[in-house]
């Protein structure tokens, strides 16, 4: 059976679609500037769950979800379009104006404006589509096909508390880690971040993660065409995982499998690393020159990692 | 209960959102031109069912629709996006892969490429967001809102033969009239003539007539301020439903509030009328002062017509 990936490779091979695969199509908008836009599905008890996201919670992180797509891409995002296949059932309270609550919320902090979308109603599970159109100076959008051996390997923040928060929601701890449920719920899409680093100039490849390390920096690795060899005591693990599971080694899956932490995942070569040091990023490793191989370092033994993040096929 | 389209004014209204509200969002891109957005949902068992679908039916209507809404503003369509929520039982053959051919013939057709999108399992019904991008001279988008008292209303085409082909297929007579079925389950959108309208620059209003004619002249006359007043005679019935349904008024009543037809539904001066001469429309009625009234009139007869078209809540 084929995953995702595999069935958007195909149709991109067989169609020659040279667009589709980065975090945002990238399309000529005027002589300085190009158009980025994405789309993310976020579906009912795949994406989130009624139970325990308020409508609010919803509307964020549609909104952020999208917006860390443009982030990716070193972009400024400008408007938004939301289509909704509603159940009934959340037709008939406030559950709509709470939704769009949040996504305009997010939304004014980063001057975005809904200019569209559409509304239909579903006897199956709520279905949102956010897109979010952005621009970037003209032939400076950051792709995922740019790493090259050598190159150093950074990520934003810290990882694994999405993920975290996610298990205590699933195992009903709502109370003891706010701050994991906040990394869960509520995303900060790293927009400011992502300009920085494209005002740079220095960015080979980007990516935002969102399925997690390994897969994510699997999808760098596949467009450049290299391979990657990371330091396990580099990761920056979210520090407030150690309070609630005091397993490193699962904190450390987490990090590394999680997802959903919107963090930025980019390459850089090492003369220019010097320039990153104002930043709150961390080095985690080295793109290398065996394509499609993902090697993981500790205490120097050197074993290959599998991408173990969220797959939807 | 709030309908969708009350739905979508309050949040217009409350956010002071100009661009919500026309069949695309219109947005600056460059000197020349601006840029047309326009999503639509399709969704399992609301707008189109697999049991009298193939999977390149949905795929070439979920495109046609939103084409439709590119021709209603007089636009060029260029890019298209599709998001995808999946129900596992469709990943497991080649029902995807077929879904695309339909869209990609269709979008052959008008040139235009799939640059990006989303995919997404659900354990709900099949949901598709068809996003199109386009472009249209600037400022010279025709929206819902520039009808004026006296302009001449006209409709392109024939309208009710998808309506009929959709109670064919409900009723499981899917053999005796395959014009009705065509039009049902793979509607031809009218870029061309959306192009040729707007390049003459005489159109005030302009819709495609999704919902149905009643519906949709409503949206006009609600955008614009004003009211209508149809002539029943003059209305393009779809000739296969006289063969077919043999009943005059409901056949009247498919035209009328059937919808899905994606023909264009557009205002013109009186004064203006003879350039539309080699064109496939014609003219319906005339625009009122009577604000959001639509009235009919048939044999010296004058009634109010209530909107009757498709609503979701």
């Amino acid at each position: 059976m084929k995953s995702e990936f595999q069935f958007i490779n195909s149709i991109k091979d067989r169609f020659s679609l040279s667009e589709v695969g980065d975090d945002c199509a990238v399309l000529p908008k005027d002589k300085d500037s190009d158009l980025l836009i994405s789309a993310d599905l976020l579906v009912q008890d795949v994406d989130f769950r009624l139970e325990w996201s308020n409508p609010a919670d919803i509307g964020h992180k549609s909104l952020a979800v999208s917006l860390s797509d443009i982030a990716a891409m070193g972009g400024t995002p400008l408007w938004g379009l939301l289509s909704l296949a509603v159940p009934k059932s959340l037709w008939n309270d406030d559950f709509l104006d709470n939704f769009y609550e949040g996504w305009h919320f997010l939304a004014k902090k980063h001057g975005v404006e809904l200019v569209g979308g559409d509304i239909s109603s579903t006897t199956g599970k709520f279905v949102i589509d956010s897109i979010v159109v952005g621009e970037v100076p003209k032939d400076r959008a950051i792709r995922r096909s740019g790493a090259n051996p050598g190159d150093h390997i950074y990520v934003s923040g810290t990882l694994g508390g999405a993920a975290g928060g996610l298990r205590l929601l699933e195992t009903s701890q709502i109370h003891p880690k706010l701050h994991l449920i906040e990394k869960q719920l509520r995303p900060a899409p790293q927009v400011e971040l992502g300009k920085q680093l494209n005002a740079l100039g220095i960015v080979t490849s980007m990516i935002d993660i969102s399925d997690g390390l390994s897969s994510d920096l699997a999808h760098i690795c596949r467009s450049s065409g290299v391979g990657a060899s990371i330091n396990i005591e580099k990761i920056p693990i979210d520090p407030n995982l150690a309070e609630t599971f005091p397993d490193r080694d699962e904190n450390l899956e987490l990090a590394i499998n999680g997802g959903e932490d919107f963090e930025l995942l980019f390459t850089v070569s090492p003369e220019d690393a010097d320039q990153l040091r104002s930043l709150d990023v961390v080095s985690i490793g080295t793109i290398t020159e065996h394509t499609d191989i993902l090697e993981i370092f500790q205490k120097g033994n050197t074993k290959e990692l599998r991408p173990g993040g969220f797959r939807h096929f």
